[in-house]
């Protein structure tokens, strides 16, 4: 400890800067190690006590698919093995049909996987403590802050304040950030918060004779259409199964024996999976929770605050890359303090700048995945694209790299990734296209007595143009 | 007086509902003779002093574009005829080309008209003062309100607070709500405020020898493709300069030799008539003011609180329908009182369902409109698709119904003006295109020796294709 506070005071010494993160959570932790690994002063404040002295809280999703990006930003700060090595890995989807079968999907190439994790911010909680110059403030709750002084008070759950003025404000206070609520206030801040009309409901899935009641290494999926249910697996060997389905029909369903109804009707084979007991008591244990997709721009007020994670972009929890999104902001952020010198006046403004595309193309993609996987992997289409995509990222790997991959298992920047998937799309189906229409026109060419008839020869392509369209919107 | 009071009094008995309307603008004002001519006690709270007392506040637009919609609720409570006799009718656009010349590009058929009001808060005034059972609290700001029990607070100037219970709140406020705070905090609640990158501009153009010093009957444009000027004519015999311009190039001009500069290279037609001296002073009197657009669904909590105008829908300036919308909200919700026997349980949550797709769609096409001014009316497809859309129109006036028709002179509903737009548009570019193919595969068939080369027979196709595309985009 004598080498620590010697390190301290010399960090004090050299930068004397105070960087306060709002929100203890998993951005938040994690975002106080990439600045105490610059050797910034840092407090934490959370408004939550000590997760790690706090009982579990059920029924809110505690596990995630951590992927490429995630990692990276882990790596920078050294627990991304600690963390891996708790994870499990899912190599590709598995698609649950109404009868019963069951087909993967894969993901990408082998070797890439998510990963299902949890308890993350309990590491980066040990993580922050390596370092000297760091303090985790726990049920602090963010009142206000002034974009004059950064002079931030807090209240404590005895209703007493604590004032304290930081040099930079970092809020990553999640989706119904306090620390947002300043950038409400003033001109030209865009704004969205929109709700989707889907809640969500968590049901476990528990071993059967120790072992996992599924195949452990898939993300298991029950598309429905109109909704759907997933199961990710966690290292005590059960699932977590989340439902996601409108509203208005969990709350048609008002009793145990309609739960096993409905479960008998849409997904037959996890009822002995599940349990019927629990299942009729888990069903009416929480009301469906709401799942809400946050925009907003710029990102930053001066060079005093910036906001990151969830209280910048929440997205819907369908492409698995919120908490990704979240970690990635983390390394993008910290790269940028390499290259104006951690200037936050220079650094604020670029990371704003840069940032917002990409953030709302994630946004928008995980909005998109919401149809995606719930409806669209039931369809032929979707399913002939898939092969047809992976087929040619086999055939020219550079060339053509499906979406899921980019998103996934690369650091191409979102909105890049969705430009290149646009283009790639048009190339892929004028080729799809031309190949079929060429065929057709020239086997009604073979057909056509002289002199040719031109309307005949349009019919067809156009037949195939729009049962083409059909599948694609099948 | 007497028979007010027994009006009153026998009013009080029967209804003995109040209903708060918060903001005294346009549309509050307005919506309070809708509720008072039902019968209910209405107390309206504006946050300003009384605007009939106060200096007029100069640089803030006053004058307004009112057409069918707007005028129809102005005749439900008895006042249109005032308004429309203090209005100026403006019978098309004016284009201002930038070598000075000029050209009327019309609004529909003959006669229909939008007019250039203003001041029509203050006829709703008296006309709200004509019912008994109503009162107008001015200096009272909104601090918060119940969405248990209804209870409102309000902040005096001189820091008192008053307290009132109301059995239905009504939030006018405007674009920056304080009513809207309540939804909010609340789950499920969709919200979005967007600020576009133009700011905007206010510069007089005073009378020339006692005349409006251009064609008073017309809405003057400039459209020079990234920003753009309009004029509308005022009572006075003034026009009301809006020079609409991103918020960057506002900020590169800082001397009054720069203003006249920019002005002699975009607006020379203009600079005699504003004058020089004036034209240096006024641009840098005020900063350029933003503009934002609101939309949020729903527009109530339970059956205590509505949202109306600008709280629920502001939207950007471009196809002035700002104003007539927010009238239109009045109508379309008496309607619905009448419809639900003023069961505010069953009205409010109808009013939502029905009101939110429509206030969307005159946004969105606010937004869309405000491309259109400054870029589309300069290019071709754009002018010539004007004159298809009226020949079709005149050839068959109840199936080709041009947009602005529809948004500017009728009641249908916004939504499905868009709908049917899209659906007219659709049907006339097939038209357009078959057309033009047609020939030139006709033509193509004749220049053709046997065989006939199939892909030269596409290739035309597709050009014409690539170039109306072009044209359309330009």
């Amino acid at each position: 400890r004598t080498q620590a506070a010697m390190e301290e005071s010399t960090s004090r010494t050299t930068k004397k800067k105070l960087v306060a993160v709002v929100g203890g959570g998993l951005v938040g932790s994690l975002n106080a190690c990439f600045f105490a690994k610059r050797g910034f002063d840092v407090e934490v404040f959370e408004i939550r006590e000590d997760i790690r002295k706090a009982k579990v809280v059920r029924g809110r999703s505690i596990n995630l698919a951590l992927s490429h990006r995630g990692r990276q930003a882990l790596k920078h700060v050294g627990i991304e093995e600690k963390i891996v090595s708790q994870g499990i890995p899912m190599q590709a989807r598995m698609i649950h049909s109404l009868n019963g079968k069951q087909y993967p999907i894969p993901y990408g190439r082998k070797g890439q996987v998510s990963l299902s994790v949890n308890n993350i911010a309990t590491f980066s909680y040990y993580a922050i403590y390596s370092y000297p110059n760091t303090k985790l403030n726990f049920d602090h709750k963010l009142q206000d802050w002034s974009t004059e002084t950064g002079l931030m008070t807090f209240v404590r759950p005895d209703g007493s304040k604590v004032q304290i003025k930081a040099d930079l404000i970092v809020g990553c206070d999640g989706a119904f950030s306090a620390t947002r609520k300043q950038f409400l206030r003033r001109s030209r801040f865009n704004y969205s918060q929109t709700y989707i009309p889907h809640g969500y409901m968590e049901l476990t899935m528990p071993p059967v004779n120790g072992e996992f009641a599924m195949k452990p290494n898939y993300l298991h999926i029950w598309p429905r259409n109109t909704f759907m249910m997933i199961a990710l697996p966690n290292l005590d060997r059960t699932f977590t199964c989340t439902l996601f389905m409108p509203f208005e029909d969990f709350e048609k369903i008002t009793t145990g024996d309609e739960v096993i109804k409905f479960f008998q009707k849409y997904f037959p084979d996890t009822i002995p999976l599940i349990g019927v007991d629990a299942l009729k008591r888990d069903y009416f244990r929480l009301p469906a929770q709401a799942m809400v997709s946050v925009k907003c721009s710029p990102y930053h007020i001066d060079d005093k605050c910036v906001l990151m994670g969830d209280a910048a972009h929440a997205v819907v929890p369908f492409y698995g890359q919120g908490m990704n999104a979240g970690f990635e902001d983390c390394i993008v952020f910290d790269e940028m303090m390499e290259q104006f010198n951690e200037d936050f006046s220079a650094v604020l403004p670029e990371y704003s700048r840069v940032r917002v595309p990409d953030d709302h193309a994630i946004a928008d993609l995980a909005m998109y995945n919401y149809i995606e996987m719930r409806a669209h992997v039931n369809s032929k289409w979707f399913l002939f694209r898939k092969h047809v995509d992976n087929l040619l990222h086999f055939l020219m790997p550079k060339t053509i790299i499906p979406l899921y991959t980019m998103v996934t298992f690369t650091r191409t920047r979102y909105h890049e990734a969705v430009q290149r998937w646009h283009w790639q799309n048009k190339v892929i189906n004028r080729g799809l296209l031309m190949s079929v229409s060429g065929a057709v026109l020239g086997g009604s060419y073979l057909l056509i007595k002289s002199p040719p008839n031109i309307t005949n020869l349009l019919i067809p392509g156009e037949k195939i143009w729009s049962r083409l369209t059909e599948l694609r919107t099948s």
